[in-house]
Order: C-alpha cells, then sequence, then structure tokens
C-alpha cells in the first residue's frame, strides 16, 4: 500500500530552507497554501526555522512520526540522510534531487546504495530526479510538489514520467476548472515502480479515470498485468512520448526489425484496453469527458447545431474517429419537426436555426438523448446576439440530466460570454471550442466502452509437445544463431504447426531417399549461416519434377556455396497461396510479440502490419487478422476468394504461443506462409535462438 | 474590382429597425461601434430615424452616392428594392436575407430574378442568405456584418461559405490578439463569386495571407485558376468541410467511382499550391504562425526546451510532420556547451534545463538561428519559479528579431503568468499551449513554402492525332455509353499511347486474319455492353498458342455469350509486368481528375491511389507517381527490378492531356497497365463517352 506516500499523515522536509527559489521551500509553500492535514517538520541543520515551522537538524531529532520525506538536497549527502530516515521509521523518502542514473554510471551507482539502504529499514524511494506527489483529498490536502498548477479536488488522477508533460496535463484540467485527484511524476523510478502506483489509483476510490504519460517502460510486463486489471472498471488514458525518436518501424525484409518501442506500447495499450493516444491536447479533451460524463454504449452520435458549417465540421470528425451518425425514429423525427422552427433541418445533425432559443434546444437534445438509435449527443452553438443564451445553457442542462448517455457541448463566442461557459461546466456537461474537439472526446469515450466490453479469454488449451520443442531450443541455447531449417520446421511441428515434407541432405547421395521422403514435384533450398538472403543468392529451386531436376539444381548449389559450411534441403513443393507473413519477436521486459501482415511488399512497402503481446486469446488473434488494412483479402473480395480464415487464426495462436513458452526464441520468422481456401501452410521459416 | 463592397465610402441599410435584435439594427450598430468612415443611410419607410441617424424611405430619397447597401427585409421585398438601388447606381448589395436557393425552387427562382435586376444596372449582388463583409483597414472600418467578434486590423484576410465556420475562423484569432484585414462569409454565391472574392484579396496589399473555409465549390475551375496565381507569393490556407459527408472513397472495382468532392478538393488544392488542412483549429493556429514569422526555407527543425518530455513530442510530431531534425555544426556545439549550464543537453531537443535564465535561452535560441543546417525553431518553456521569466522572454524575442528565420514558442504556465505571453506575442512571436501545435504550425509554413518553389510548367507538347481522337469521341457522343474496345485502343493510340496489336473478330471466319494480324500467343476477349467485367464472367482467355486453341475459346465464347450482341478481340498477349491502374474521370465543373494507382488490391482494398487535375505538367506527373505509399515498387525495392518511370511518366501525361482535350470522356480505365523495366503497356481499356 503507498498511502504513506499519497496519504501522508506527516511530512519531513529533507533541504529546507530559507531561499524561496529552493525546492525544499517551495515544497514547503505548497503544503501550507493548500492545507495539508498533517504536521510539517522542516529539517535543516544551521536554521532554527523555516518559514513559521521550527526546524529539526534531522529526522531523527523529530519528536513525533514521520510518514514522508521529501529531499532535496545534493545527491552525495543522500546517503547519510537516508540512514537517519529509516532509523526513524520513515515510510516513504520522495527524492527530488538530480544526479542519479541520468548521469551515468556513477549515479547509477548511487541510485542503487540509496534504494539499499532503504530497504534495510523496509522503507521505499521514490524518485530520484522527480518533481513529487500530490493528494487533493481535503482529508489530505498533500502538494508534496515543487510545482506550481493551483491544485482542486477533481477525479482524474495523472501518472507521468516527466515532470514537465505530467505538469501540462495538470494545467490543462485546471485551465478548464477541473482538478485532480492524484497526481505523481516518478522520474528515476529507481524502486517505487510505475505499475505499482498504477496499481494504488487503479484501487482508489477517489479516482474515476486515469492519464498517463510515459517515455521508457522499466518493467512492460508488470505494467501490461496491472492495467489490464484496472481497464475493465476504470478507464486509463495513455500517452507514449518517443513514439518516434527510438526509430519508426523499419523498412526491412526481416519482419523481427519491425519491432520498435511505439509498436510494443501500441500492442501493449490494445492488450491492456488502454486508451492510446498520440496527442497530449486532444487526450486532456477526452479526460474532460471521461470525468464529467459517463461512455457511450456504442458508436451512434447525434448532432445538434444553430448554423451549419460546425455541424458539417463534426460529421466529418464523426466519420474520421469510427463514429456513425444517429438516426432517429418517425417519433423522433415528428417530435422534432413540432418543436422547432419551420426551416430547421431535422436530419442528422439537427439545425435549430441561429434564432432558436431554450426551448428549441432542450427539444432537440432531449429527443435525440431518448432516441434508442442514438448513443451520445453533441450540441453545438454560436452565441447569437439575438436569443437568450442563459436560458439555452439551462436548459440543455436540464436535458443532459435526463440522461445516462454522454452530451458535450461545443460553444462558439467570445470573452463576454464565458459566464455561461463556466455555467455549463460547472453544471457536469463539457464544452469544448471545436466541434471536431467535441467529438473527438466523445469517440474515445466510445473506443474505452469497446475496449472494456471485449470478451477477455485466456489463450486457449493447444495440443503441444512443449518438451519436444524445449529440447530443441536447450539444444542450441547460447549461440545466438538462426537454426538449421529441419529444426525449425520440427519446432513448428511440436507446436501442433502443419509444415510441408522435407529432409535435410548433405550429399548427393541422400538425394533418392529425401525424394522418396518428400515427394515430385520439390523444392531445393541451401540452409547456412553464411547465407541470409536464400532466395536472392541463388539458393532455392523451385518446381523440381524429377530426380534429374534434382540432382541438377543440387549439383549447382554446391558449386555456387562451396566452402560455405552448407546444407540443403529438400522440401514438399506447396501450390502457391495468399501469401502472408507470421511472426514473433523476443521483447525485452514484456516477452514476445507477434507479428502478422500480408506478403513482404505489404508489410515492408504498405506497412501494413499488426502486432500483438504473445501469447494471444482466441478473441485477440481475430482481431489481430482484422486489423491489417489488407484484411478484405482475407475475407474474399470481388472476384477472390477469401482464405481459410479458422486456420489462420489456429496458426496465429500457435505461434504466439510457442513464442510465449519458450524466452530462448529470439526471432521467428514465417515468411512466407501461403493462405489456401482451405487450410495455411508455412513454407519457409527462420528461427533465431538467443 | 470590388472596392465598392470592400472599401464602401457609403452604406446604406435597407431594413434598418428600431429593433436591437433585428440585423438591419445590429450591422449599424457594427459600423458605428468600429467608427465606419463613410456616411450611413438607414433605409425604413416607417421610422423618421434609426439611433441616430436620420432614416429615409427608399435608397432614391438618399441625397448622396451610396456605393453599398446591406438588405435583411423578407425575401419578397427584394426585387422592388433592387430596382431602386439600380436606379440609385449602388454598387454593390449585401443580401443577409434568406429564403432563396436554399429553400427551393421558388427562392432559386427568386434568387435569378434579384440578380437579374442587379445586371441590368450593373450592380452586383453579394449573398443571398450571408452574413456580410468586414474591412478592418482604418481608413474604411467597415464591419458590415451582424456578428460579434470584435474587429481590429491584421493581415489575415478570411474567407468562408458558412457564417459559422468564418467567425470561428475570426474568433481564434481575436482569442490570441490578432485581427484581420478583409473578412467575408459569403453564402449563397449567386452573383458575385467566391473565386473574384479571392482574387480581390490576392491583390490586397494588406493581406499578408489567406485562410478559407468552403463547402461546396460553384465554379472549382475559376478557384483553380485564382487560387493558382495566388499561392507563389501569398499563401492560401484552406480547409473544406464535408469530406466524408459526400460520401468517402467508395470502394469499387470501377475506378471511376472512386472520386468524390473531397478527392477533387485536394487534387485542386494540390495542383493550386494551398495548403490544405482538415481540422479547423490547425489551420487557425497555422495562420498566427504565417501571420507573424517568413515560412522556413526547407524542413530541419530546431528544438529548445527546458525540460525533457515536451521535447520529446515536439519530436514525435516534427516526424509525424515531416519535418527533420536539425543537427548542429562543431562550432554551434561548442556554442551551445559554453553558454549553457553543464547539465544542458547539446543535442537536439536542446534540453537548457528548468534553471536556465535569460541568458541561456538567447545563447541556445541565437545559436540555432545562426545554424547554416537549420531553418525553424521551435522554443518551449515551462515558467519554473525559480528564474527570471520576463527576462526569457525579452531575450528569446531579442535573439528571434536577430534572424528571418521562422521562431515560435510555446509556454506552459499558468493565467498569473498571462502577460508573459502577451508580451511575446505582441513582438510578433507566436506562442502556443502545447509544443505539438508550435511544430504544426511551423510545419504548416514549411509545406507552404515547398509548394510556393514547386517548378510551375505547362503541360508539355505531345505529338498527337487530336482530330482522330475527335473523331472517335465525336462519332459515340450522346450515347452515354462505353466505346467498343477496338475504338477505345485507337483512341489511346490517337493520343500516342502504346497499344497492344489487336483485331476486332465476330465469325469465327474472321478469326485466322486476325490471328495472322496479332500473332501468337494471343489474348481472346469478349467486347459487349452486357458484359461488364469480362475476367468474372469468362469472357476473357489467356495465353492461346495457336489456332486451335484460339478457335476452341471462340466457340465456347460464342455460345456463353449467345444473344449478348457480343463482338470479340483476339489481341497481343503481353508479358505480365507490374500491375498499374490508370484512369481519368470527368469533374464536374473541373474538367477531368487523372487517377493512379497500383493494381486492383493496392486501389481497392489498400486505397492506396493519387488524384490529380487534368492535364499535368511533367513535374506534376512525377509528383502524382511518387505520391502513393507503393511507390517503392516502382522505384525497385531490395531483390525487385523498378519500373520504366520516364515511360510511365509519358503514359500519365497522354492519358491526362487526352481526358482534358476531350470532354466527351466521362471516364477512362486503362487497367490494368503492365509496367516493365522498359516500357508500359495498356493490355486493357474501358472508356465511356458522355
Amino acid at each position: 500500500m503507498l498511502d504513506g506516500l499519497f496519504r501522508p499523515r506527516s511530512i519531513a522536509i529533507i533541504g529546507a530552507s530559507a531561499n524561496p527559489y529552493s525546492i525544499g521551500h517551495i515544497v514547503i509553500k505548497n503544503l501550507v497554501e493548500y492545507g495539508f492535514q498533517g504536521p510539517i517538520f522542516p529539517i535543516n541543520p544551521k536554521a532554527s526555522h523555516i518559514r513559521s515551522f521550527r526546524a529539526y537538524k534531522s529526522v531523527l531529532e523529530v519528536p513525533d512520526e514521520i510518514d514522508l520525506v521529501n529531499i532535496s538536497i545534493a545527491a552525495k549527502y543522500i546517503p547519510a540522510v537516508m540512514e537517519e530516515c529509516g532509523q526513524k521509521g520513515v515510510k516513504f523518502a520522495i527524492v527530488h534531487s538530480a544526479g542519479f542514473k541520468e548521469v551515468g554510471e556513477e549515479g547509477l551507482r548511487r541510485e542503487r546504495e540509496m534504494v539499499e539502504i532503504a530497504h534495510k529499514y523496509g522503507m521505499r524511494v521514490y524518485g530520484p530526479n522527480c518533481q513529487g506527489v500530490q493528494n487533493s483529498d481535503p482529508d489530505i490536502s498533500a502538494y508534496a510538489n515543487f510545482t506550481f498548477v493551483p491544485m482542486k479536488p477533481g477525479n482524474i488522477s495523472i501518472i507521468a514520467q516527466g515532470g514537465g508533460m505530467g505538469e501540462l496535463l495538470k494545467l490543462h484540467l485546471h485551465k478548464v476548472g477541473l482538478g485532480h485527484a492524484l497526481y505523481c511524476s516518478y522520474g528515476n523510478e529507481c524502486d517505487l515502480t510505475m505499475p505499482e502506483i498504477l496499481d494504488y489509483y487503479g484501487q482508489d476510490d477517489g479516482t474515476k479515470l486515469i492519464m498517463m504519460q510515459t517515455e521508457t517502460f522499466k518493467d512492460p510486463k508488470a505494467f501490461l498485468e496491472v492495467a489490464s486489471r484496472i481497464t475493465p472498471h476504470k478507464p486509463i488514458l495513455a500517452i507514449k512520448s518517443g513514439r518516434t525518436a527510438e526509430g519508426s518501424i523499419a523498412v526491412s525484409s526481416h519482419t523481427g526489425s519491425l519491432i520498435d518501442q511505439g509498436a510494443m506500447t501500441a500492442a501493449m495499450y490494445k492488450k491492456a484496453g488502454v486508451v492510446a493516444f498520440t496527442d497530449a491536447d486532444e487526450m486532456i479533451k477526452a479526460a474532460i469527458a471521461f470525468s464529467q460524463q459517463d461512455p457511450p454504449d456504442g458508436t451512434r452520435i447525434g448532432l445538434i447545431t444553430n448554423t451549419g458549417g460546425p455541424g458539417i465540421a463534426a460529421v466529418d470528425e464523426a466519420i474520421n474517429q469510427g463514429l456513425s451518425l444517429a438516426r432517429w425514429s418517425e417519433a423522433g423525427k415528428e417530435r422534432l419537426e413540432t418543436s422547432l422552427y419551420a426551416e430547421a433541418s431535422t436530419g442528422n445533425p439537427v439545425d435549430v436555426v441561429a434564432t432558436a432559443g431554450p426551448d428549441h434546444y432542450f427539444a432537440a437534445v432531449d429527443t435525440l438523448l431518448h432516441e434508442d438509435g442514438t448513443d451520445m449527443v453533441m450540441v453545438f452553438f454560436v452565441t447569437a446576439p439575438f436569443v437568450d443564451l442563459d436560458g439555452i445553457a439551462d436548459r440543455i442542462e436540464e436535458a443532459a440530466k435526463s440522461s445516462t448517455k454522454p452530451v458535450v457541448v461545443v460553444i462558439e463566442t467570445i470573452d463576454k460570454w464565458a459566464p455561461l461557459i463556466e455555467r455549463i461546466r460547472k453544471a457536469g456537461v463539457p464544452v469544448y471550442e471545436f466541434p471536431e474537439d467535441g467529438v473527438r472526446a466523445l469517440a474515445a469515450m466510445s473506443r474505452h466502452r469497446a475496449l472494456a466490453a471485449r470478451p477477455r479469454e485466456d489463450p486457449p488449451e493447444l495440443s503441444i509437445d512443449h518438451a519436444a520443442a524445449k529440447a530443441i531450443v536447450d539444444r542450441f541455447a547460447g549461440r545466438g544463431e538462426y537454426l538449421p531449417q529441419d529444426e525449425a520446421f520440427a519446432l513448428l511441428r511440436a507446436y501442433g504447426i502443419e509444415v510441408p515434407k522435407l529432409a535435410r541432405v548433405s550429399s548427393e547421395d541422400e538425394l533418392a531417399g529425401a525424394a522418396k521422403a518428400v515427394g515430385f514435384p520439390c523444392v531445393l533450398k541451401v540452409d547456412s549461416k553464411a547465407v541470409i538472403h536464400k532466395s536472392d543468392e541463388g539458393g532455392v529451386a523451385l518446381n523440381l519434377t524429377d530426380s534429374g531436376a534434382l540432382s541438377a539444381a543440387f549439383r549447382q548449389m554446391q558449386e555456387r556455396f562451396d566452402g560455405k559450411d552448407a546444407h540443403y534441403i529438400v522440401q514438399e513443393q506447396k501450390a502457391p497461396g495468399r501469401e502472408l507473413i507470421l511472426g514473433a519477436m523476443e521483447s525485452p521486459g514484456l516477452g514476445s510479440l507477434v507479428i502478422f501482415g500480408l506478403g513482404g511488399i505489404f508489410v515492408e512497402v504498405m506497412k501494413d502490419v499488426a502486432f500483438s503481446v504473445a501469447p494471444l486469446s482466441r478473441p485477440e488473434a481475430q482481431e489481430m487478422m482484422r486489423e491489417i488494412q489488407g484484411f478484405p483479402l482475407l475475407e474474399g473480395t470481388r472476384g477472390e476468394e477469401g482464405v481459410d480464415l479458422a486456420a489462420l487464426e489456429d496458426l496465429l495462436l500457435r505461434v504466439s504461443r510457442l513464442a510465449a513458452d519458450l524466452p530462448g526464441i529470439a526471432e521467428m520468422d514465417l515468411n512466407p506462409v501461403f493462405a489456401y481456401a482451405s487450410g495455411v501452410s508455412a513454407v519457409d521459416v527462420r528461427i533465431k535462438i538467443a
């Protein structure tokens, strides 16, 4: 439990100073300004008091218990202070100070030493190189942070790695009059980890939703586990900074190299049901809606406006966001027709026209909210100078409250009518400035609902021979090499994946036996560590129809790959099918990511590829197939037969399971897989063992 | 010249009323409030005066000349009033009143009558069903509009079709302290057209850039012509409302049906060099940068921040927007190292760290602006509570002014420091709230510069036989039918497009002659109005190697298509190449759009398709090929040879020229075209004549 950190009964400030620009001073000022509900103990070896608080030379001198200390002294003095805190029985230490991991080896060593001391006493360290934490709960009111955005209670909890980004999120809630519940910016994460904090937020009753920003995941697996537990009952909105900085999807023949931190994050968010954003502003605007409204049950939006253009802009954005336009029942249409002006338009958007007054707006909002075919409503109004604006605001509110469906309002106006906006916001209805913003916020809520409602299943039981597979991986472990072809295929076979008949040959006299086992027509492939791109280097001979052709091809290759320690594979020739790529790659700290796409061109040139965290559940495998833009080709499109989706799903499940079960597999690349109207077949595979 | 509209020397208000909620009253109020520099004449048959202005029963009673009238009386009274205005010699009539085209036939008739009367007297009509116009030039100061956003001079001119959207654009400039030069929201466009107004804006010295919103293009060709003339010297920023409402790209086998108003608009914007937006907020934020800074010469951005996260967010967005990260020279790096704190990071972003003061910020901005490898700079700062913020603002300004490269600032702060933001804005440096906003604004300027710098060439001279082509089109004109295959190929041939050898046959005894002319292997195709999807219906036989196979195929098809008035084409069998689709389609009011993409799957499933306005110039054809995501396949990618880009370019030029020269061609669909390492070949074509 992190109560000592987020609900401290007492706080000591180590590095408290009379200098108003020092962190120690600012933290005390913030704690006082926002009325921290416990005692504050400045620690300073020289001062008798800081502000009006009696100062102590050391925590050991403090007469009462201390839950939390905020430390902002130079890094080199921290170990000694940590010892004292430990002896004192302090529960949590927030270390604001920099000079740790972020400065290199020396700092990392210092960080470890600090944590070691803390753990000796059962104390936990938060940070270092961080801003701090806040809890706006009036029973606590802890602004244990040296930043400047005013604190006020709210139901959004914020967890940010970077202080600047965390502050940005807090700031823009503040700008629309919203506060937050818990807040933290956790810096270096040397001891207390982000997933632990997230877990705490998940259990916090005052937290309706969580908004988060990360730069790197120290423990992706723990994050995935915690986030997956939270999202079914509490939305998590997240942005990952550095999606492109680490390198966007590299275009390469090798599917393995397609993975980067951006792809890993997206796959984790998907699996965990996190609502992902790429724009902080958009995430904040969505959080505002989540904070005040409940998510819609579907994707059908009803739009109301008193001027045409913004209504059209809302339609454009709704379609962009994957929402659909609601349609009204006959009764609904009739009510709109009888309640609105004759020149009003009663389609979607409903255009109540600029002269519409309070009753017109009420009728429109109320009608739409009570339509079964409407899941959410956005109301736009430009403050026309000839109508009763306060009345409109009141009646929109009134109608909005009569339903649990979410309603957002977009108001086009100048400062003069700012009180109108505040009035609606205070009534719990989010107000935006652009129609696109309102639509995006509703769409984000709809996305969350869809994610939370997904079937959550465990990966299915599969008939596999784990021991056989493990034996192969173990045999090659530690070499960092690709498996010989026959071993790679054997590994797949052990996991119930159908593979072509094949035989390994090293000399010409083995050809006859191999051909007999495999049959004609067959394929001859080179198998050598020195040959990476077999096809390009003349190491694949297709469609060999008899033993003469096979021998000729063999002799040619032997000559070509002389001195390359080459073996050869005689393999059943499979009929060509729809080409697919399936793969998996180790993702450090997480496990394995599964990769799926149509053939090379689609993956490499069109970047049409899906990533998921292994192992896959059945719904996840189904979702993954549908995620690529080329899915209609798999389903079958005009004039072209589809492929065996059930077989493909099974293949995805088995590949993902294999990658997850055997962490020794660093990369796995089934390329190509041929998919047929009935069945699928992996005709080539590369597997690298770590 | 539209001086009478935008620089009126006198204005009469027809429908002036003492009712403060009437349009006539509000227009007078607005004209007075913003100090219109000419006389105002209220026209009201009953009142002796409106506000303090003497009223007249009719414009004919006004003793002085009238340049402009604002009419807000009921539609049915307008014809009589128009007559009087004409007799009086009024130059422009703004008709605010509704009840015209937008209400149907009756209204359209009324609209035409009104324009007819006006034209009899050489008067022009603006609107109807519109807001009005504004000119903030202090010599004019005309707020001839009934809306509410305060007017102040600026260098952005706004042209909007919809009043609500126009007002939104104006409003958000106002919110950051910017005004506008000219403003208009033009409504029904019954007489005076948007391109005429745009042309006027283009010539207006007080207009540095134009921001526009449209819903429908009444005269796309005129818009294209005018916009193309303006953009080389004055940026046009544009948003089209209703991009998806009219139907997004329909997925269909028929490339023709891929065109919609959204695609047409995008193609026009591209050809004209207009900077296109899909988000009004983003366009406004870009306009703010255009208004105060000059566009960058390239795409290399330099970033400065005092906290990590927002710097990373800026990098992500820069890469998203197609910008690249600038690199510093050794000298630059050295200057950064010596001027900044030791813990600062001198890469890109430069992190000056939170404790950085005015001199640090100055050194960073000044260094980056003087780097040859930097085209633009974005400066982020969170208002840390321990530094001299005013000093930082002043020094950023000072550095920004030392260079013509664009600089934008992003400030993370609370209301308390709002004066800081105002101060920087007043100095002509745009300030945003999110790093993404700053980057997008700079990227939009960079896009404009690239568009303005494109080589502008006329479509090249091509060796064509226009007469032969025209003869074919004329022969089939008016039937709304597809050309017979041989005629369609002949049409292509007339425009210098290489087509396969082919011969049309109707009976078996013509086969031998056809085969002799075409040679073996050949293809037999059915040609019948009743057979739309030849391949799907068994109407294509490929790879016929001798006369026996040809005869057999012929007999089979004859049986299959019995009674379908079928003819047949014997055609040279072409070697398969990279499959492409080229097409053209009539775009009403504009001419023809050219369509280009890889084969069917890429167009229909992957939606990877480019549109351009015909005819193409050589640079436009080159740009169009590069526009599709699949271009690497044409250029050649790992292991695959590229295609003959010069031949493809020539084909695009000829197809576009053919479509443009012969408006009788409603649809043209070369599908597939085979592209080879040398040459291209259109192996099937469908052409519909209007």
